[in-house]
C-alpha cells in the first residue's frame, strides 16, 4: 500500500528502541516536509556516526578521536576515576560539569540472568588501567540495581588489596519527590544512608 | 562535547515533530546499536523518500507513481469521493479496507485563526475534478474539529446546485471509551446524533 521508500523509512524507524508502527509512520510523514538540507544532514549523519565512532583508546568513550576529548585534556584531574556503564552517562556528567576527574566506560553491567558474566563487560581493560594509573580514588557510578551493586562488588572484591579509596554514588530520595511516590527500596536506602544535619 | 557527527545525529532527530533533547539523543546512541545493512537502508530511504515521493496526479496522495495505487486501480468505485485532510488518513482508511471509492487529498483544513484560506488547501482541483467525474456521493473525512467543520461547510456550499449526496463521518461516544472521559462537545454531538435502536 505504502510507496516502497515511505515503506522502508518506516520499517528504519522501527529499527530504533521505543519505536513502533504507529510513531514510526508519523516520523517517516514528517521526513517529507523537511528542507532539503535537513534531509542530507539527516542521511549523512547516520551514516557517518556508525563510520565515524569508535571507543576510545584510553577510557572507551565513543569518540571519533584517537582520544576522547576527557582523555585528550590535560587538566583533568587524573587521581580519580570514574567508572560507568555506557557512554550516554560520561556525557550525562561532563553536562552536570562538577566532575573533573577521568572516566572508564565499561561494555554494560554483569548480569547472571541475562549471562552477562564479568569477562564480557570489559573488565580487564579497566584492571590494566587501575594497575598501570596511580587512581586515589574510584567512584562506581552505575545505575542502583541488583546489576549495578552486583558489578560494583565485584570490583571492589579484585581491588581490595590495593589502597584506593573505592565510593559509589549515593541512593535516595530524589530532590524534588513526593513521599508517598518514593518506592520501598529507595526509602529503605534512604533510611539506612541517613545524614547528621 | 559529543564527537561532530553524533552533534549532528542528535540534532537531526530534533526537526522530527515531538523529539526532544533527550530522546534525540536516545534515538541517536540507538543508531550506533544497527547493523550495516540496517543502516545504510535507514541512511537511504530518508534521501530516497524527498526524492521519489510526489502528489499523485488526480488525488494528491503522496505516491512514488505518476498515480497512486488507488487511482491506478480499476475495480475501485468510482461514484464514492471521500475528501481527507492529509495522505496520512488515506492509509489509514486502506488499512481498515471497507472503504472502496476514490479519495482526494486536500493540503490541510481551512483555518482562519492561522491564515489558512480557501485558496490554499488546493480546492480549485478538487472542484474540477467533481465536475469531470461524476461522483453520487461525496464523504468529508476530517477531524472533528473547528476547521474540518468548516471546510466541510465551504465545499458544501458550492456544490449546493450539483446533487450529489454530500456526507461527513459520524462523531459520538469512541467504541469502548469510559464515559466519564468523553469530553463535553463529544457527548453533546453523541445525544444530538442519537439512533433508534
Amino acid at each position: 500500500m505504502y510507496p516502497e521508500s515511505i515503506k522502508n523509512l518506516v520499517e528504519s524507524f522501527k529499527y530504533l528502541p521505543g519505536i513502533g508502527e504507529k510513531t514510526a509512520e508519523r516520523l517517516a510523514f514528517s521526513i517529507l516536509e523537511l528542507e532539503d538540507e535537513q534531509i542530507s544532514m539527516f542521511s549523512e549523519s547516520i551514516k557517518e556516526v556508525k563510520e565515524k565512532i569508535h571507543k576510545c583508546k584510553e577510557c572507551n568513550t565513543l569518540t571519533d578521536d584517537e582520544l576522547c576529548f576527557v582523555c585528550n585534556d590535560p587538566t583533568r584531574d587524573s587521581k580519580i576515576l570514574c567508572v560507568v556503564e555506557d557512554t550516554k552517562s560520561v556525557f550525562l556528567f561532563e553536562k552536570l560539569g562538577m566532575f573533573h576527574g577521568k572516566y572508564h566506560v565499561l561494555d554494560g553491567l554483569i548480569s547472571p540472568l541475562e549471562g552477562i558474566n564479568p569477562e564480557d563487560i570489559g573488565l580487564s581493560k579497566l584492571l590494566d588501567r587501575i594497575n598501570k594509573e596511580k587512581f586515589e580514588e574510584i567512584i562506581f557510578a552505575f545505575k542502583p540495581s541488583i546489576e549495578g551493586e552486583t558489578t560494583a562488588l565485584y570490583i571492589k572484591k579484585i581491588l581490595e588489596d590495593m589502597s584506593i579509596r573505592i565510593t559509589r554514588l549515593a541512593s535516595g530520595v530524589p530532590i524534588g519527590a513526593d513521599m508517598e511516590y518514593v518506592d520501598s527500596l529507595t526509602l529503605e536506602r534512604a533510611i539506612k544512608d541517613r545524614k547528621d544535619i
